[in-house]
């Protein structure tokens, strides 16, 4: 079975809304093992929905609507679908006996617009909406199907959930199951390089790369006939495809490299404590995005001024003179200072020349230095960043030593367990 | 003249991806005066690319698509393009030198599908791409136009600002020019209900809000002659809308908070130094974002654990025990702590319950103290920035506290100026 969606709505065309509806179709499709090859956005406007429905009734055995079902003389996508399989609209009592006890709930004044709402075409299968007033409905004909949902995308993800998912279960026998593998340190054109053979040779389950900012993410996804024959496919794809990358998989099916990296601390027992220059807080911004993770987190310094590495840090006033505060030593004793002073297992500190000023022959704007400090081991890390002439570089800058610094108490922690 | 969008890659018809894309271009096409009535995606499939593509071809003018330029054989757009026009791929030098030196520059290993990223259809106008190696490009054939545009959002939005913006105006003898007023500490229906009138009554310039993360904007547009004609038309009406939000208006043509911020900072001759909770290190980061912040951030502090907050910034244990870390007392001695230990003119700080966990009937999630301090004055806000049941309530939570604090800070620096 595949589907198509239909998205109505001006303000789609306009740009004033992303269409995160689509996005959210799409992927509970995926995950009800429903293949969708095709999404469209149209405007109000009777004709272009008319014809857009018509086109991908010819394409896919099921049409999935967004938009176009509220009171108001422009929402007319059940109008428009009803007139294209000739069925006449009635009213349909339940839904206006809901409509009105939300409307005298809420002390709203009731207008005869939205009376609308609770006409449907003849037969239709009706989804009650628990956060608004338009329901969402069903049509079967013809060895079609349209589902019609709310367009706010906080009424359609609830009746998604909640009505269309379960309808949709009811009406397939397959799944489709999908792991992530998160890849760091080289790029997408290297990953596919290697790959490239295997992912013509596999077809279930497929193998996909996709770069993301920082990373390359390798989607293995399986279609079966139960969620466990899925698992069983995709499980040694996963362990086949992870062994051609030893060095660079960070992560199978986590969120990112924050979450990876709180869970791995969790999974060692140990606490962190970072300090920051050139990240300049983001590192401890990303980390604290997760929840849980004080419990793992002590605290991060962000010591922008040379001072500040001194007085807050610990680090030595000699170490910055002899070698400059973008320096292997002065990174080691800013992980080292700030393990210390927070009483945490491991300290991390970068530091760095994010430019666009500040770089010189010997130290070139994209110099980075990434250290971590235990009671057993210290290490730095040399990372030349710099995209020279890219707009944009003091940020990819950032993000890399970022994801660098991260990455380096990541393995640690992977590594001794 | 209308325009549609195709938007190429199997990760949209996923849903891994949402395509804020579409919304991007739709929004500036509209700025330029370019209608749009269709949107559609498709996945790396070149049967059904080349059939939405002759599809949009036969309904619009002009054909905008993202995706499917890179390295991969997945990547076709260039190619089906090429195809539906009967245009031989040629290599384009400038391009391939470019993508070589890129590839050197950064000392990556060059691999021979990369190549493929600099053939392009005869007669093609080519777009650099600031922000990575794959070309964008424009073919102009029987009356048409096919624009071709990277699928990565920081690589595409970059292109279409300097290179396809300039192109598309300069198909027109008119210019357009905009300014936008930030507004924060208001919604947009609010905005857009004092403005409700003054919008319909004005169509050169155009008044239009847009909701961003935490704030409105309000772009107003003028089409003119020259682009001093359009400036003279934009000043009156941006500094009449500007006295309807006397209390809102952040900034007008700034990047956003934290570039007002900075700028205000250095106006001022005031340096700053931040302790963070809640927001986890999100303000220093945001702060350092901007080049040459250096000058005006002396360090912050992220203290998650109450031992870090005594330890580090000297708040009293007794405050703590009295009022709670997260208290207007204990906010107030974090602010007053860092601005001392950093020898700072101006001491910010944030404490909070960001969730989901933690939160009490006293002290709900979303309950967060934004202090400052200076030596003249302190002052503290307490807010209630909690959505119960949203997904995502801990990053609106942390995000809204992190504007709010650099409001605070940014309102102090333009009140004295």
């Amino acid at each position: 079975m595949n589907a198509e969606i239909l998205c109505v709505g001006t303000e789609l065309l306009l740009g004033d809304t992303v269409n995160t509806n689509a996005a959210y179709i799409s992927r509970e499709l995926a995950s009800c093992g429903i293949g969708c090859y095709y999404q469209s956005v149209v405007g109000d406007n009777q004709e272009r929905l008319s014809e857009s429905l018509k086109l991908a009734l010819s394409r896919a055995d099921m049409v999935i609507t967004t938009g176009g079902l509220g009171p108001t003389y422009d929402d007319m996508t059940k109008e428009t679908v009803a007139d294209c399989f000739g069925l006449p609209m009635q009213l349909h009592q339940p839904s206006l006996d809901r409509i009105l006890e939300m409307f005298s709930r809420y002390g709203r004044r009731f207008t005869k617009n939205n009376e609308k709402q609770a006409y449907m075409p003849i037969g239709a299968i009706v989804f009650e909406n628990d956060r608004g007033t338009a329901p969402g409905l069903a049509i079967e004909r013809e060895n079609k199907t349209v589902i019609m949902l709310p367009g706010p995308p906080s009424e359609m993800t609830a009746m998604f959930d909640n009505k269309v998912k379960p309808y949709l279960l009811g009406k397939s026998s397959q799944v489709l199951r999908s792991s992530v593998l998160h890849i760091f340190g080289i790029g997408e054109s290297a990953v596919e390089d290697v790959l490239h053979d295997y992912m013509l040779e596999h077809t279930n389950p497929t193998v996909a790369p996709y770069a993301k900012t920082g990373e390359v993410q390798l989607r293995v996804t399986a279609l079966a006939d139960s969620a466990d024959a899925a698992r069983a496919l995709i499980e040694p794809v996963v362990e086949e495809v992870g062994a051609m990358f030893p060095d660079y998989v960070y992560g199978i099916d986590v969120e990112n490299m924050q979450t990876a990296l709180v869970a791995a601390l969790s999974a060692a027992g140990k606490t962190l404590a970072i300090a920051e220059s050139c990240t300049g807080g983001m590192i401890a911004s990303r980390i604290t995005e997760i929840p849980g993770s004080s419990e793992v987190f002590l605290c991060g310094v962000c010591t922008y001024s040379n001072q500040s590495k001194v007085d807050l840090l610990g680090v030595q006033q000699g170490t910055i003179e002899a070698h400059g505060a973008v320096s292997r030593d002065t990174a080691l004793e800013m992980a080292r200072g700030v393990r210390k002073a927070a009483g945490a297992d491991i300290g991390l500190s970068t530091t760095g020349i994010a430019g666009p000023s500040g770089g010189t022959p010997d130290k070139p704007v994209g110099l980075v230095y990434v250290a971590i400090s235990t009671e057993e081991m210290e290490d730095a890390l040399e990372l030349n960043l710099g995209r020279r002439g890219i707009s944009g570089e003091r940020g990819h800058i950032r993000n890399a030593a970022c994801l660098n610094a991260m990455h380096i108490v990541l393995r640690h922690c992977q590594a001794r367990l």
